[in-house]
């Protein structure tokens, strides 16, 4: 089986990437003289080189060039097409299969492992043609090679708008993370671009650049040919500035290595984490990340062995199990949403909101409303991140509760959710929750409103169940399997059925209970289908809706003396209803909204994490319009008095609309076709209707998920649905945040491992007793079937 | 006097630039083909041509070409040099004066207004050879021609690489907000390059790529030359495609006028703005923005004549007079924010936080602490934005204080603050400042705290004056008129003079008051120097002194039971600290951090607004490791239960870190010497010691602002400090926030003034009865003098 690419990072072998600014700005001429000046080194390292794609006859290759003229220097072209156009089309031309990006990075690490293998030396990779041309596959050589990450040696072009070039290809690669260590050019006492570049870098970048006189030109007989490229390559200043490169490019091998393995340190020092116990934390514990990619980071830590070898790679590809705390969607540095964001801060950097309106805003916008298919939305606020977006939201639901009810500005509100839900830590998003682990330490937290206990989802030894706890089942009866999770999700099947009628009667009768308190609720407020940080509980949907259904129709229970009607069916009633689709919202469940399983019109629903597609801090809260009227008033104190400076920033909007629509694309184009046909769309399911907007499904195949579940001496119970899988360990000390049942499984998931492609390992989170992995939305099967195979050996 | 030259838009004049992937690559060729295409229309419109800088001898110039071949197309060459190297160098070497950047755009704007001036047509303007082709000045065009934001035909590059040269020289273009809407270049049957870049274009960018044959090979006699270039540009499929890539640029020029006539509309249905009453906001109200560079937005609001002429300018400059609510600091679109949130996104995307680290973070972390200079601070702890910084900095504050002083969960805990101290929209933030017009509606909000009055600084009918209101008279006495701000400034002096004993025993004969009342408090949150949502107080720093080191004196005032002595000279006593340094700190003030100015070492500080320098939202919490060492236990939930997803996300800190090093670049190249010798450092003060550190300047002029101050029948007072100009005006009907007596001025300075670069005007903001302008730490001497200009027309 295949696994990740690591980046190619030795402590002895120093690798370097030479990328040209165009094609046939001497590349291998530079290349050569690099190689020779490391050969010639006091040190006598091995000095190696790598032509990855060559095209172009044999002979006049670069491999050639270097056999010739850097006697001593370990060759090798992995794929040589003799026809000299670029290699995607000699690829294609030569008749022969087109290897893959990954199969051509697999045999680069491969040669870079051979190199490493030999000790202290440098290898030096040249790619073909300019940074972006195709490679075989027609990936342009900027996007293929980003997960080998080696640092960058351009050389620049010293021809007539050889300026513009080599700024534009060092952009190209900037922009993809790259490194550019060195540039290197050919003086040219005419253009002398040399002299315009090495100020340019110098002041813009810190980069240097480094000229030598250009080569002579080429002789029309071979053996002149070479005697004069050999004289040129022996002239002492092409020697001793190369030799100043290698020192310069030793210097930045070694600055880089030192800054990963001092990093855990500093952070150990200064940093303060989120959500961690840092006295438990020893810098050893803190993992460097040098860079990400797709779903893998490439990552640090301490190395277990006394003193690492030389030649063991310095970095690891960790599988990012949390998504990125359950952000990520389209894969780290994701070359669309750099662009996406690159162009908005190019375009206007922020501009301030309040008042103004600008493209990325109001597309976003649409796109949010139309995807929502939600004919009460109609409002979009934007604001930084989840927890500031619930506090928007139910700011929003009390007042229209408020103004609606007749209450003064002194009653006391409330909302009413469930037990365990999560909507932030700003102590707003706090209050909304039940007082738990999360917030019952805080100085200024008071949760302010009802949590309902609930029923789950689990499949437990094999079998689809909702599960009752004991404390609950007086009221709405005990466990229920089901033939899947599909039929579980078959509201309207099981409502013809009546089994919503105990969960209503059960609602009904706790909300006349809160009356006769004379407690005053302002808001529902849900995260639809799953709770996340509350422990990864899956809610039985029929239970939402039934929450849903009984608090719209019963504005009597909320305010005994007035209540009128709903002005249309696009106006709330009883409660506004917000749904916190933070986490569980666009896509992460696999539809746009969560929602469309409850068959759920929120009046107000909250978008964050997945929303940018996993890059930075957005949210938009959605209000309908009645919602919204509530504050219009002659006066502005009226009016929702919230914001901060960065709210609708464009380059968080560009990203969002970028990453929405690139979803939205892939839903549509299929992609994840491979996923639906694990098992979840089976013929037995009463639930698989004709319409896509029905489809159950998930990202790990469904006899994976089941099997796991008849693990029963360790595991509770089993779920998944989208890019989620949560496994509910047994924990006799007790379940909860405090837990620590579910540490072992993540270890165990975290153990480095040899793959063919360098160490790799997967990184998951625990909530308690809960571990879960979390796929993006452009996770490939491969990468779900090597977890899946290490959970089946983990736990089976 | 110049004014900022406005983006060349209009109704009837399509306005594209032609820029080249390389030099060499047809860019001329295909502007004729273009221009001669564009003459057939059956519309009959002028059609012109401007080729701003020509290298290379006049006949071979492409304004010759084009007079040759696109007979009846108006043609100008603003500067032509004859040697045919790069502009930047044929600039030096013809001892010429060179343009300035400013000069030229300047020169482009005037001669398409003359094109505009004839009604419906065409403009071609053609660059010089590739994107980045440095201009005369030095400055690469990619980057010089931004401000005029004209809509691009890239041609591309049909040779061997030209695939690696067009997109990258694409990418250069479109990460600089640039809209490519065609891209153009000849077919070649060897390399096929026109194939593969139409699907790249489509696939990844959604712009037409179009080929066409290439032209004759150069002849050597001019005579059979022009003769076989008249017979290509005649061949029909030439012609046919030209037509075609007039009728996108023309569908395209129509959908970018309609996008921004229509945005507006779509904004006032669908946005739910911040802090805005929108019963009162038309659509005529919101101002739409079409980009933005350095300190101007290009906006555009319906046009106050019936109809508009088709040759008026459709877009303005309009300075960004709020620094886009503060934040601005470095100009948006500023190509080096850019590359830096690029580069992040393409290294790293986001990657979680708790446990993790990268450099970013870590480097951004040491650049924080160490520019604070406070030995103090230790630790760094990141989120989005103000409001969560300062709610975790509070989170911080309260459990360092309950610890020490032994106080259950269950004690309530206030702050010490000021009146009109604003920290934020979240519950948690609001709940940090006294009942007031942002919060006294919201319905969770519950002020816990006291705020102490103070006294006040502006500069009145001259005087610099620490005001004191009626109701403080009688315990700190009355108003005090200084010889400059300066003085006012200088602590220490006043310090010996005993000024501040009064302040202190006010404060002292308060806080045993409120321990009379068994009133508990947790920690003191102030923002130093400025209220700025409060209502742009500046606060004598005396007072603001005394606070702290009557509370740091005094911990029996906050626990008469138990208060252990501080462990050493870093540890906090009394209460801790909070300096919410969001809006004040980080240059916005002229200094790294504002409590330099107070001498006074804080125990929390929160910074975020101009962190990043105006781009996108962060926030970083900075603490000592005292307070951190509260937090530590071996229980997890002891920790600090806060964290949001995009924690220390790595394009934020990238860009927060690129921000924060070319401001103190800034500062040690003295950049604002222009502005600190506009009579800020007069002889007379006492307080300009030869430290940079003791120094107090503004980017407004010292006798502008005294001068203002003296306009008594409008103007109560005014102050400035660093890049903020706050003129306090008179309104009978009472000051705050609900005041309209400022928007009067405010709608003087967003007058349209026709400039000779256009339209522009200037967008301040008020607060209540306050007018503000808030510079950038980018805005440049002569636009501080336009606007120094408009105020004195408008109040002198």
């Amino acid at each position: 089986m295949k696994s990740p690419v690591a980046s190619l990072l030795w402590r002895s072998l120093r690798v370097y990437q030479v990328f040209g600014a165009n094609t046939d700005v001497g590349k291998t001429v530079f290349t050569a003289l690099l190689a020779r000046a490391a050969k010639d080194l006091p040190s006598k390292e091995a000095v190696s080189f790598l032509k990855p794609v060559s095209t172009g006859p044999a002979d006049e290759a670069d491999d050639y060039h270097i056999r010739r003229f850097a006697a001593g220097v370990a060759h090798r072209t992995l794929f040589q097409y003799d026809i000299p156009v670029s290699p995607h089309a000699a690829a294609l031309a030569s008749g022969k299969e087109t290897p893959s990006d990954e199969y051509l990075l697999a045999k680069c690490r491969d040669f870079a492992v051979e190199c490493a293998a030999r000790g202290s030396g440098w290898l030096f990779l040249e790619t073909a043609g300019g940074v972006h041309s195709p490679g075989p596959s027609g990936s342009t050589q900027a996007d293929m090679y980003i997960p080998l990450r080696i640092p960058v040696v351009l050389i620049g072009d010293s021809r007539l708008g050889g300026i513009s070039q080599t700024i534009s290809a060092f952009e190209s690669l900037h922009i993809r993370g790259y490194h550019v260590q060195s540039v290197l050019l050919f003086q040219d006492s005419q253009y002398e671009n040399h002299v315009f570049l090495a100020d340019y870098f110098n002041k813009h970048h810190g980069i240097p650049v480094v000229s030598i006189p250009a080569p002579p030109e080429r002789a029309k007989d071979a053996d002149q040919d070479a005697e004069a490229m050999a004289a040129y390559y022996a002239r002492r200043d092409c020697q001793t500035r190369a030799t100043q490169v290698l020192e310069h490019l030793d210097r930045r091998h070694g600055e880089h290595l030192a800054s990963i393995e001092s990093m855990a340190a500093e952070a150990h020092k200064h940093i303060w984490y989120p959500f961690t116990q840092q006295s438990l934390l020893k810098p050893g514990d803190i993992t460097t990340i040098d860079s990400a990619h797709g779903d893998y980071f490439q990552t640090w830590t301490p190395p277990t062995t006394k003193a690492a070898q030389a030649n063991t790679p310095v970095l690891k590809s960790s599988f990012d199990g949390s998504a990125s705390w359950w952000s990520q969607g389209l894969g780290h540095s994701n070359p669309k949403l750099t662009l996406a964001a690159a162009y908005a801060a190019g375009r206007y950097g922020h501009v301030m909101f309040p008042g103004y309106i600008h493209r990325p805003a109001m597309d976003l916008a649409s796109t949010l409303l139309d995807g929502m298919r939600n004919p009460r939305l109609n409002r979009v606020f934007y604001s930084d991140n989840g927890s500031t977006g619930t506090e928007v939201a139910v700011k929003m639901g009390l007042r229209a509760a408020r103004l609606r009810y007749g209450w003064g500005t002194d009653q006391k509100l409330g909302v009413l959710g469930l037990r365990g839900g999560y909507h932030g830590d700003t102590i707003g998003a706090m209050d909304m929750a039940e007082p738990c682990a999360f917030n019952e330490k805080i100085e200024w937290y008071e949760g302010k409103g009802y949590w309902f206990d609930y029923p789950t989802v689990l499949c437990k030894d094999g079998r689809w169940t909702v599960t009752v706890n004991d404390e609950l089942s007086k009221d709405i009866g005990e466990d229920r399997a089901y033939r899947s999770l599909g039929d579980i999700f078959d509201i309207e099947t099981r409502e013809q059925r009546g089994e919503h009628h105990r969960y209503e009667e059960y609602i009904s009768k706790v909300l006349v209970a809160l009356q006769q308190r004379n407690l005053k609720f302002g808001s529902v407020i849900i995260e639809p289908i799953v709770l996340g940080a509350g422990g990864m509980e899956l809610v039985d949907p029929l239970f939402q809706r039934a929450l849903v259904n009984v608090v719209r129709q019963s504005p009597h229970l909320f305010s005994s003396t007035t209540h009128p009607a709903p002005r249309d069916a696009r106006d709330w009633s009883g409660l506004p209803i917000i749904f916190d689709e933070v986490f569980t919202g666009l896509y992460r469940l696999g539809r746009f909204t969560p929602s469309s399983f409850l068959g759920v019109c929120p009046d107000i629903s909250v978008h964050a994490k997945l929303l940018t597609g996993g890059l930075l801090p957005l949210c938009a809260t959605l209000a309908s319009e009645h919602i919204f009227d509530v504050f219009g008033s002659p006066d502005k104190t009226d009016a929702l008095l919230h914001g901060h400076s960065y709210t609708a920033h464009p380059v968080g909007c560009q990203v969002a609309l970028t990453s929405l629509r690139e979803m939205q694309a892939m839903e549509r184009r299929g992609d994840w076709q491979w996923a639906r046909a694990q098992g979840w769309q089976s013929s037995d399911d009463a639930s698989q209707s004709s319409s896509a907007d029905n489809e159950l499904w998930s990202w790990w195949p469904r006899d994976f998920v089941e099997m796991l579940s008849r693990q029963t001496e360790r595991v509770a119970g089993v779920w998944s649905l989208g890019s989620v899988l949560a496994i509910h360990l047994r924990d006799d000390a007790g379940a909860g945040y405090s837990s620590n049942a579910a540490q072992g499984l993540r270890d165990a998931l975290a153990r480095e491992r040899e793959g063919a492609g360098g160490p790799w390992n997967v990184q998951a989170r625990v909530l308690g007793n809960v571990l879960y992995v979390m796929a993006s939305q452009s996770t490939k099967e491969e990468s779900i079937r090597q977890i899946v195979e290490l959970l089946q050996e983990a736990l089976v």
